[in-house]
């Protein structure tokens, strides 16, 4: 028998107050990796996996308990549940779901995977300037084979393990049509980027050739992030080796880049993305932290995120409007530069090798081949010891180029070691539903160009806030889109976008 | 009936496996204080104080649960509990101690105190900088008052709660005992100070005058501390307001420091002394990590280790005829400086405000305060709100200098927004387990002072590590001592060590 209202609302305070606990350890957990990201000691890699595993297993404890599931079985047949529109019922559908799927994973299967994903970064760390992908591959041995064991539990003998995987980054996306989708836009991009590398007038890069203080770059990057609206009392910049976004808290959101002195982009674009993620974050009700109705809808839109502030803002004439005279205080060297010549090098499009160094046309090539060889890796088509050729051939294939070497290669990305594995597809969605997002607060705000090249990013940020960032995860991803934007999920803007953009710069 | 041997090992080793378990969490427990202290964002935390206490709450109940107290139980009766010798007998004795202690305490008043000095650290970093005690003192008043409640629980109806306090940084250490030593150092401390500050030759402090650049300063503070012998594959030196050292895992031990752009010493002896426990954390068997044969025998201990290097070695003038030539390097502003000026300067005694700044005469008067007024504190004989007067009015009387503002006052050191109340003593007993170590170690090792001189430091770390470190906590605190330098505790070495040191430099 279904509870009444009044005993409902009690089981959901019960299940909201323990849901919070286990939030409280879950963010322990990412600062325990944020530790590990920002400069652990050499030597305090095995304890700091230990650590992990052991709260791993608490925490998946917490989340399978036969209390909790006892809680949820009452909430789901209550009237809490049934309503349609409330933070309270897509909280109580969406704990039930996760729920549904933990209760299947074995305690140990989730200690062992947590324990191979901190050994596997840490190892991939020290691998990858090494260019030994001989160290790192018998990690990576065991994370596939642990992600393809849980794979094959969660699909319940369905045929595509790769499903389950990619339906923990994107809710109900389905391997099958996200192929369709790729097919589609490498059929659109292939000969977009074959016109636009071919072009006789492209830009040369040189505005923005230089060397650059890593000093003055972080406090360049500091200062950008904090004007497009990244709050500093409630987070923090900092260095890694592969930039990434992290939560600590409901006022804690930790953002990562990495500065190269060749380069100030670099440092600057791995700000923006991880700005884009963090803002995000800042954006969810804090009150619903832990729960469905607290967290983002799924990472393709948090990479709708984060590639529409890197690219869609971060990379128009009209930033560089109201950048680039700011930029050249930290910067003296770009004194001779124009608006012109470095949005046209910050958009130059060129076959190459590293994806979060990838322009914004080729930049789906590298995801597509990613896709399609981490399915073939869950699926056993493809043994981890001929990744690196395998990815070297495609890139061939795909991009006209081969990587001289495995940290330019397979190593490149952290995704893998850090068992990411049905992640990637996400950025290519990501940049789809930006283009929908953008295209939306054009027509909405109305100014809105006018308002970047003035810096003035509120009204951007306000317009994402009550659009997609206040809905935490209560619709379902596509759902969140074409309701923010008025039409269903589409490529189609991207692909305008991309050639009403980068068309124009190689005439 | 006792347990048969090989039974006995069996339940030792599930004890083991299950205190590796809890040090896991408690480790990470130092990682969240850590961050805390190293760049928390402003608006998080509340929710960093909801992890400690969650957290804190787990591993009370973990250190207090019944499968752990009967298989102490079990084991203490054993015979491998008798061996007096072992590390395994000293684990089973110090770890029933502990259970003993920690089975009194209500796991609601753990958190509440997890709670309150978590939270105080914070409002303290905040309210010092802004001379702010009004807005401290609310929170210093809770956990001064839940600081009593466990001393009352702990004391069991004793007159001497103070003494329960005391007895959790120096195990079996008595409040009356102390207080006499304290007296003692009291009267010949108080004669000594007052000669050397009415001389007429002080050093004039002029050597030390300038301005320093602050990533030399790091640089340099982080080349002292590795060429001492704190191994950097196993730590990290960062910066923080209150200097300290905290310990992540059996490979992961943190030191902290501050500096100054007009004085290179705050940050060299904030790093030397942060160092110096370090190193003893270093030198605690690994495997024993978590249980007492790896812990510190105390903090009197470990105060020990930071005193010998921070003033023992690290103001002695062998220490600068090594170290002055390189700091030239890092400084060029000290070229014209002499080893007997930087010698005498860094030596110099005066009547001065700050603890940690303070010469090695004058500090065990700022450490004899302290205890005066904690103890009145826990008695209930002095209220907080009176602190400051009462602070104020005894740095008068015993220093005959008082203090303008509460930042350099009753605010300057972190330990009671800590809670660390009972801790202070434990620096003047560090001073004198230093005192006796270092005539030992000189004693050992024949050359010592000519070693330093040439920046040989790994014979005394050495020695270090056989009579101190490695025994861990397998013996009370006077009995390590006092095995490892030949002579019963006493602070007449310390006495003879600061007047043959410091009256020749004021002739």
């Amino acid at each position: 028998m279904p509870l009444q209202t009044s005993q409902a609302q009690n089981v959901f305070q019960q299940t909201y107050d323990y849901v919070r606990e286990t939030a409280l350890l879950e963010s322990t957990l990412a600062l325990l990796e944020w530790d590990e990201r920002t400069g652990l000691p050499a030597h305090a890699g095995e304890n700091r996996a230990e650590q992990v595993t052991f709260l791993s297993g608490i925490v998946h404890q917490r989340k399978t308990s036969a209390k909790f599931g006892h809680w949820l079985d009452e909430l789901v047949q209550s009237e809490l549940a049934m309503q349609p529109n409330s933070q309270v019922g897509a909280s109580i559908r969406g704990m039930k779901r996760d729920f549904d799927k933990n209760i299947q994973l074995p305690e140990s299967l989730v200690k062992r995977i947590a324990h191979a994903v901190t050994v596997g970064q840490q190892i991939w760390s020290e691998a990858k300037p090494k260019n030994d992908f001989a160290a790192f591959l018998p990690h990576l041995d065991v994370i596939v084979q642990l992600r393809r064991e849980e794979a094959s539990i969660l699909s319940n003998g369905s045929s595509c393990r790769y499903d389950s995987l990619l339906d923990q980054y994107e809710e109900d996306a389905k391997t099958d049509e996200v192929a369709v989708v790729f097919a589609d836009l490498r059929e659109r991009l292939v000969p977009l980027v074959q016109e636009l590398t071919q072009s006789r007038s492209r830009p040369d890069g040189k505005s923005i050739v230089g060397v650059f203080d890593l000093t003055k770059q972080k406090e360049f990057s500091r200062w950008v992030a904090k004007q497009i609206g990244f709050q500093f009392e409630r987070g923090r910049l900092d260095e890694t080796d592969h930039p990434f976004c992290t939560t600590l808290g409901p006022n804690d959101h930790r953002i990562l880049t990495r500065y190269y002195d060749d380069s100030f982009s670099s440092g600057l674009y791995g700000t923006l993305h991880e700005a884009g993620h963090g803002m995000y974050e800042q954006g969810l009700p804090p009150e619903w932290f832990g729960l469905p109705a607290g967290c983002a809808a799924s990472l393709g839109v948090h990479e709708s995120q984060s590639r529409l502030w890197e690219n869609m803002i971060g990379r128009s004439k009209e930033f560089w409007q109201w950048c680039l005279p700011h930029a050249k205080t930290w910067f003296p060297q770009l004194n001779a530069v124009s608006v012109d010549s470095i949005y046209a090098d910050l958009n130059r499009v060129e076959a190459s090798l590293i994806r979060i160094e990838a322009d914004e046309a080729t930049y789906n090539l590298h995801i597509l081949l990613r896709f399609e060889l981490e399915r073939e890796l869950i699926d056993g088509d493809l043994q981890c010891v001929d990744l690196p050729t395998a990815w070297s051939d495609r890139y061939e294939s795909y991009l006209g180029i081969r990587p001289k070497n495995d940290s330019d290669g397979v190593m490149q990305d952290v995704h893998w070691a850090a068992g990411l594995i049905g992640y990637f597809p996400t950025y290519t969605l990501g940049n789809i539903f930006a283009a929908q997002l953008l295209n939306a607060a054009c027509d909405d705000l109305g100014e809105l160009p006018s308002m970047i090249a003035k810096g003035e990013f509120q009204p951007l940020l306000q317009w994402l806030r009550t659009k997609v960032h206040q809905h935490g995860r209560c619709l379902k991803p596509t759902e969140l889109i074409a309701r923010a934007t008025g039409s269903p999920v589409s490529s189609q803007p991207f692909i305008d976008y991309l050639s009403e953009k980068l068309i124009p710069l190689y005439r």
